[in-house]
């Protein structure tokens, strides 16, 4: 069994990793840490855990000792020591934060204000979004997990803009996630009088995932891309729906289209692409890794709308970093991942 | 006292005109309609009323015989002979279908499969969004009242529009909307384990608001502008969110646009221009008759995103088009309207 | 037109009186208060009101003075010394906090661990559920206003207690409130994905509302009664349902209970007894001040089930201090509350 | 593997039993039938499966045919030919309608109107609650899966009624229920913009599953009991809370009741007795077979307040049934059911 340890557990994306490993079946959760409730059970923070995941958060030293991988779902700026450490221990070490997915440090100080205080590490590091770098991620040891909005929409519009179908200039993503995305800490956004029954978009053309969504799609396009985000906070607990705007290129049929993404995803197991005349629903994927794609085209304006689905703590966090930690660990990579996402 | 009617009082829009007129200073309710209750109390229907308003479901001539304004809350198609009717007999009609809003009766044919029986009676219509068309209403006889969706996105982007700060190719509106907007007819959408918890879009690029969006975008504009339109299902009971793209001019500034913003809407009471650093939300305006817009620009990629909150049962409907009576009755444009939106 | 000042007007139940209060036709809101904001408009905490009410939070001292009538809403304990200072300036003060709810003070000691600190005082205080002691109120300068959950239930038991259609042992009061309930500060118990999706009681025969709902239902029945009471915590912004189960007394028939129940509130504009068959929903009453009530008989076990909703925001708290204001100032007693509650 | 058929896998509970035994390691679904949509793929209907299980809905009799097992999830009334068919067959029938619940066909008849057309069939039947009558199922081939509230309940306040801690007369069980319990066929009930910010009680003393909750206390009472049973409907998708009160007997103290409730569960996988301190909440239980039981005492009343959170459509339907199937073919009774509850 892979020996597995979760630093920030108490956090949502850790708690969400407790859920997932405990039935994994090659993986096995050896110790846990958290900063706030160290010496507590996880049971006591999320009691759906009780009886059946009881252990208690230690001090995250403790949990690199005794672990082969390291999940670290910490905010941003607290990764890169226990990056280090890591490394230099020979473990695996997979970031749920943010720290070392922007391959241009430029980008890490514009956007959150901090450096890169090992720049060497960062080259040891890999982007690991599995849909589209696979092959890059085998083999490496410092793995930066996607973000959630910059798995949901890369899977929505990567194809397109990989296949030359869109134009690069003017791609519009409008995001709208469920409130787990913001986090266990309390606020006023998140308090439930606030959000139940309200809906608004919140850093806008300005959220930090922008540059990590660019990236992707710059790559995929071979070609500098910009796009304008938008996202949204939406009254469900889980979820985020991605609908992304591309000018067509002239000439581009639906049929082609559909063609391309069915191509592109036909061996991905956690992609799915919808039929023609349905829509992707976060309803439909919720609590499981899959992510659902459907695309429609505007012919008046030429413009190809795609969406798609994902729960953001499982393929836009959690749920990846295990699909990576498989990949890292060459096992079958939907092993623990086989959820049915529920009907209702 | 104006003497109001309802005819189709039981749908979600004639219920709300019920609400709204109840307390309305210059208006009573005089008779209301509806086929599938007639002979039932309305407070049979929504309990909400009952002791409140006991009135009984006549039969929609009853309706127009007695009152001096009619209100139809009518599927598209029905209110073509209702509003000939009215007219002969010198009545006010305000059609809250979308039988008299499409001046280009291609655009009815195409849309929604329909003719125009009596283009006449067309001619004297007028499509009845008062911030923007507020002297042509005056006189009326025939109002069409607009759709909520048509409401919303040009209260977002009409002055842009008009003022010839954004390009008129390339805008696109992307709406989410409350259940209410889908009306109390079941409907497998609209079933509570389907929605809640869900969140998905729906006739993606295809809806029939669209050339009724258009056509007031182009009045503004002075030119045909096209749009990319797609509506979302959002699990609330009411509100509208509007976020819409539109490419800028080169050179306008944000301080441009927000002056542009506040002096278009300088004197309308229901339009809320929010200040610097605030965004819309469907939380702040249910159950009222304002629309709240929020202004941002993405630099980035010289984006203006103009987003609006409107309640789409109020301001989309039954609010707009109580509105719409008092400017063409001439008594103050806000009598009835002037509702407190709840703080939570 | 009286001069109304709030004392806490940025806590839910300050701000909801400041939305009734805004369109009541016989007061007016001369100033607010609060202690978190000074200094800040009402409107940048609670949005909804942008435009409408920018008033600028002042100190409680200077509300007080410039003041006829002053309500305070403030956590336990704060209000004594204000009631003192306004009754030597002959001020109305109306408490919507818990310092002059419970006539004994012993009561007030265990449950809630304070002293009464002018006992004279509290002799001029006068509890002020208006369906069961109108006449107590008027004329009276310190009002107690009461809870949401003591007005709910006995709402609902209290015509079957005073007219003695059941016992007065064995009654047992299940209550569900809406999030509102928990007030405007963060916590867990309201995080959104904490309370959406999840359903709970809380303080499970331990919470305060309990002497002060035995107060009234011992006054009603002119003998003690205790009471058996469990509140939950529903994923809702606003309501309060409570199931109250009384044990009937032999040979009481349902037609019997519901005449009691229609000649007791035979009066009361804001009291519905639903007809049989129907059942009472928060739904039908948010945002008013109006209480459904449904009654139901168990012939298997002869037991009343009585079923009040009330919105625990309004008839539950501002609504009802309205209403007092109204009573003490003889005016309308329904003046600025005939909102008629939505139907969705 | 065990070869498993569903009837009526369209319905929810239909729905939740493939969710089930999809990853059922020693089941595998042969076929599955729908009268609604026969020919049909159930990944049609339930699109979260697309891929994963794509199906066509056959006739039932074709179904039985090829099983093991079948499951029947059908209306009351339809089950008892089928089973006849099945046990003829020698095939194991687990019924997860009401046709064979009802030990007393004179119940049946009251609360049902129907009849038992075999009562040779009835004698060969079980009711299976596997934590009150685990001996009794092994062995069976008719199997009677409880419903939802008449599992939640007895799981409440059972051990205190079996081991004679409380009066057998007086108890109240008052339930809440998510909207799952009502299916998937469209009601103005479960209708989004009708439930969402609506609760209230249905079926007020006198819901079907009154006479099955008794049956099952008076088993474990070993003489007659009678209950006062109130269901209600929460705006939430899955999960029953019910809180069941009942007079406690003189002398019991809050110490013997936990000793009673711990012995009487300590083997039962799916049953948490949560610590003192801490109250059900169906949060925590959603998606999976838990049972958690909170136990809380008035003293004040001398009362036992016993609170059961379950998923109504695992524990309270398919993910029983999957138990019982475990328990009959004499494999790990938790197989298939180990899901950790999410957190959020």
């Amino acid at each position: 069994m892979i020996k597995a340890g979760i630093i920030g557990a108490t956090g949502y994306a850790g708690a969400e990793l407790v859920r997932l490993l405990m039935t994994h079946p090659k993986a096995e959760i050896t110790a846990i840490s958290s900063v706030s409730f160290e010496g507590k059970a996880i049971s006591e923070v999320y009691p759906s855990y009780y009886q059946l995941n009881d252990m208690i958060c230690e001090k995250a030293e403790d949990v690199v000792e005794r672990c082969d991988v390291i999940f670290a779902a910490l905010p941003h700026g607290l990764s890169q020591e226990l990056a280090k450490t890591c490394y230099d221990k020979d473990k695996i070490f997979i970031d749920l934060g943010a720290d070392f997915r922007l391959e241009n440090e430029e980008d890490y100080k514009e956007w959150y204000g901090g450096e890169y205080s090992d720049k060497e590490l960062h080259k040891n590091a890999v982007y690991a979004l599995p849909e589209f770098f696979r092959e890059n991620i085998k083999g490496k040891k410092i793995i930066a997990n996607p973000g959630c909005y910059t798995t949901g929409v890369p899977l929505a519009i990567g194809p397109a803009v990989a296949k030359g179908l869109v134009e690069t200039k003017g791609i519009i993503a409008d995001c709208k996630s469920g409130a787990t995305g913001a986090g266990r800490g309390l606020s006023q956004n998140t308090h439930f009088t606030d959000l139940n029954e309200g809906f608004h978009p919140y850093k806008v053309g300005c959220h930090r995932h922008t540059p990590e969504i660019e990236q992707t799609l710059s790559h995929l396009a071979n070609a500098p891309v910009k796009i304008t985000f938008v996202p949204h906070l939406l009254p469900v607990n889980r979820g985020i729906l991605s609908t992304v705007y591309a000018p067509l290129k002239d000439g581009i049929t639906e049929e082609q289209i559909r063609k391309v993404y069915e191509d592109f995803y036909a061996d991905e197991y956690f992609v799915r692409v919808l039929p023609k005349g349905k829509t992707a629903d976060i309803h439909n994927i919720k609590y499981s890794n899959f992510g659902d794609i459907s695309l429609h085209i505007d012919t008046r304006t030429n413009t190809l709308i795609a969406v798609s689905a994902i729960d953001n703590m499982v393929k836009g966090a959690a749920g990846q970093a295990i699909q990576n930690m498989n990949i890292v660990f060459a096992i079958e990579e939907t092993a623990g991942l086989e959820i049915i996402p529920p009907a209702f």
